[in-house]
């Protein structure tokens, strides 16, 4: 599960780096669309980026833990629920996206249920949903690869179809508790500081969540000696198929949109894998789950918004979309001092 | 100069609030984008709320301080100069509202400067820029009134064209310096807070700054008795237009986008004659003038974005704009759990 990354050639640092400047505006007065513009013209390795066929990723899994009913208010059944919803149109997700002229691709990683064929689909299913993690490994290291090679390949595709930005999304009952005991393993942070609301449990069962999750991480903490361990330990398979489609993306020079909790705790793998990725990734936006501000400081990483959205679906990535496209459009179309003939200070 | 502003009706508020948390995610799961959407419905009062012709508004004015040197970096002539670069398209405000089709409306509210006629300038001129305020008032009473009256007639313009959603933007080479004055005016904060480096000046230039508008400041604080005698002490024409555009807008129950800080000081000279008016406000942004947050914090406003921004223009409500789209689309588009048979919690 190794992927090279190239490092990002800083070659025409200096001369992005002008070009921003000598746009009329003052030194620095477009803020970080300013730092943004620069890192896509890094990994573009051009002064005039280009956001092509921008494409947001949805992956939806399902996690045996969700059975117990002791993670979430909402039961399994909704993932599929929300699969055929997003095949509709109707999700938050399909708004954004139609709103801001992003393709969408809804991929089943493993959800628990059997879809009918839909040409929307794309079915990348490793199983019927990952084993309950509180009586064994949430997936086998064969299904770890598997999902992981999956998710390359999926992103080859796009990518082979002209896109060079992608955002992640996800849906999955229960994943804001795979995420929060990744986020412990990765960021060395006690499981209570990791565990929020999730889809919004109220405080009997955040009580209930966090203590089941407690348990669950002790009874694998003394396997857990690699990033693969912990993949394996927690899931689920939406988890594990973004981790692997990251750093494809990574490895492509696509320059790479990270949307909340769950996609984050994704990245907090791939980074442990190949630290390179973080390049080449936008964080789109501060979910309101409590843990992802600990996520993103562990990151270094100030996002684009901090809307208290914290719905999944790649949602984050979608509504910041044009924030990003206002960098790049910025640094492509606006006038110089010289051209405007404006004086300088 | 009295405005009057209709109390927001609530009466849909309990329908418009259940039609958000019937949409297919966990109640308050898309955050502030909620809090939009229903503020906009209550301002529309509607429950299926549009976004109309949005248009930005950008009043240019030149300021007699700024023929001083003591306050910015830029010589005067660059408000000129920018006006044509907005005329040219050649502007951050122009890319940005390109990219977000949103009508862009360049107003010369007072440039010291003759424009050859041009179909896309709009000539509101009161005066060739405002006096220098070290000496006497900046602008007269007379001319005060002829500002705020053109702004008004400028906004009702607009909506009887179809638009209900405004926002608002300013060219002025000095006029952080009056905006700093007005708000330590209606803010009832110490000058030296209020200043900021504008488009940039150095920590000498910032000395300086400070220092002239604390002489300004003592020399007309014996005659600021109401809102209208700060206005006329320290300008400028945008400014001026703005706070009657502001206004009329509220009466006509338009969405009005905040930008930054000398928006933000139009918009303190607003509420402060009628309160009304933050009913109907959208903040867009946190400018990087130091000063915004302290306004914004008076005005118990938390803006949609927070990058650093502080161009000026508009640019704010341009960047921030589809943020806005998006909360009317979500409460307009998503499916509901009904709708799309989709299990609640």
């Amino acid at each position: 599960m190794n992927t090279i990354i190239p490092n990002l050639s800083k070659k025409l640092q200096n001369t992005i780096q002008e070009e921003i400047d000598y746009k009329t505006k003052p030194i620095g007065a477009l803020g970080v669309l300013e730092t943004i513009a620069l890192q896509i013209g890094l990994i573009q390795d051009t002064s005039t980026p280009t956001l092509s066929k921008p494409t947001i990723m949805v992956f939806a899994g399902d996690h045996g833990i969700a059975k117990t009913n002791k993670v979430s208010p909402y039961p399994q059944e909704v993932t599929q629920q929300m699969v055929l919803n997003f095949l509709n149109g109707g999700a938050a997700i399909n708004v954004f996206c139609k709103q801001n002229s992003i393709n969408l691709k809804i991929i089943d990683a493993g959800v628990n249920a059997d879809f009918e064929s839909n040409s929307e689909l794309i079915n990348a299913k490793i199983a019927k949903g990952t084993a309950d993690y509180s009586l064994k490994k949430a997936i086998s290291l064969q299904e770890c690869e598997l999902a992981f090679t999956k998710g390359k390949k999926l992103v080859r595709k796009i990518y082979s179809e002209g896109c060079n930005i992608v955002g992640f999304g996800e849906m999955g009952i229960g994943n804001t508790s795979s995420a929060s005991l990744l986020m412990s393993y990765f960021t060395n942070t006690p499981i209570e500081q990791c565990v929020g609301r999730g889809t919004g449990v109220n405080d009997e069962g955040l009580k209930t969540k966090i203590n089941t999750l407690k348990e669950v991480y002790d009874f694998h903490k003394n396997s857990l000696n690699t990033p693969i361990d912990a993949l394996i330990s927690f899931g689920g398979f939406e988890i594990v198929m973004m981790c692997g489609a990251m750093l494809e993306a990574a490895s492509l020079k696509m320059t790479i949109l990270i949307d909340g909790f769950i996609v984050t705790s994704a990245l907090l793998a791939a980074n442990a894998l190949n630290s390179n990725i973080l390049d080449y990734c936008i964080f789109c936006h501060t979910s309101g789950e409590q843990g992802h501000t600990k996520m993103l400081n562990y990151l270094n990483a100030t996002p684009l918004i901090n809307l208290g959205l914290r719905l999944g679906e790649g949602t984050g990535c979608a509504v910041a979309f044009p924030i990003i496209k206002s960098s790049v459009n910025f640094l492509n179309e606006m006038a110089t001092f010289k051209s405007a003939n404006v004086s300088e200070a």
